[in-house]
């Protein structure tokens, strides 16, 4: 399993995913749209936090790509909301990479866009190494995950600009304690932002709005 | 990114797999120990089931091998539990396979054991097509993950001969349904056994137990 072809075939692919993500950001650059990455694990509240940005920043002209092996669940809340949705299906593949997303930045109206949200498949190892083109990386981890989370999963980290610890709200039935979670991402990546939310409650809500504003802003 | 080399070359590995996970399983019936592989995403409770059978089950001689990317957590865990315990590191890997699972066999007294349970690298992507040589195939959902995690992810519960559905003690925080999850994996699978349990709470283990139990006497 662990053959020298194999790493060598996953060296090729990585080096051309840099080359097609760079390709993607200097299209979304030509047309001023930013683009921000969600990843985190199954049901850490990806969507939910994308809906929230949709509903409440409505200053912004705002569309989603959303990645999932199979069925098109979380494209359809999107649609929804009655924004430009692509759904992008993996396949067996755990994780987005910058080929497929070209593919969706050719479906949307970019000229008609600010921002672009790009929600990868659902965990926390595949997503890391692929560079999609977005202008930001933003982690979302749940306390439901257990607070050993981070630390077991240092490399998305590391390339990420926030993470959002989603679900604060019921820490203390899951036993997990949230400020272990946002010191072992800060050991990781002094630069992190990190942001204790809750997207059911609404709890913070407004500092993830904030730094969606702000990361437009620095663009501009 | 999808190039047919890309292809040929995923079959040849899961041909490869294949064959080992036979030997494997080979090698613990010559043995009679039966192997449970468990995996679920990252935060379902697949450790806290395990160790909750080791606790347990004395009557059976029981190990452990747990696959993580990085860290060794989950192993640790299991360590302090004074059970045999093998950490797989699969490095940026996202799922175990039959040949780093040979590893672990070789490592183990097979001899002296009952059950090996093996705790597969958390998500519900990866794990789906790899056969281990394990006995049986244990899918680990929770309800915090959302109650359309089962639809989102058929191919893992095609396969498994159980399906864990864990924290439903907390399903009305999360506003899930557990019911909808279990009828999800039902249609995929109408072979597959389903339990609700709340493994911090301890409801519905001794269902958990049980279903090991009978496993090792079915292969008795």
């Amino acid at each position: 399993m662990h053959k020298v072809e194999d790493i060598k075939v996953e060296e090729d692919l990585l080096a051309a995913n840099r080359e097609l993500a760079l390709l993607n950001r200097e299209l979304l650059d030509a047309n001023k749209v930013v683009a921000i990455e969600v990843s985190g694990a199954i049901g850490s509240g990806k969507t939910t936090l994308i809906e929230l940005a949709a509903q409440n920043l409505k200053e912004y002209r705002i569309a989603a790509v959303a990645g999932d092996v199979v069925a098109s669940l979380d494209a359809r809340r999107f649609d929804k909301l009655g924004i430009p949705t692509i759904a992008l299906n993996t396949g067996k593949e755990c994780h987005l990479d910058a080929h497929l997303v070209s593919h969706a930045l050719e479906k949307l109206p970019l000229d008609e866009l600010d921002i672009i949200f790009i929600e990868n498949v659902g965990n926390l190892i595949c997503p890391a190494d692929f560079d999609l083109g977005a202008h930001s990386r933003v982690v979302v981890v749940s306390v439901t995950e257990g607070d050993d989370i981070v630390a077991k999963h240092p490399a998305i980290f590391r390339r990420a600009n926030l993470v959002v610890i989603n679900k604060v709200d019921i820490a203390a039935y899951v036993e997990a304690d949230p400020h272990k979670m946002e010191e072992d991402a800060r050991k990781i990546n002094p630069s992190l932002e990190v942001i204790q939310v809750s997207a059911r409650k609404g709890y913070n809500i407004d500092r993830w709005l904030n730094f969606i504003a702000r990361t437009v802003q620095n663009k501009r």
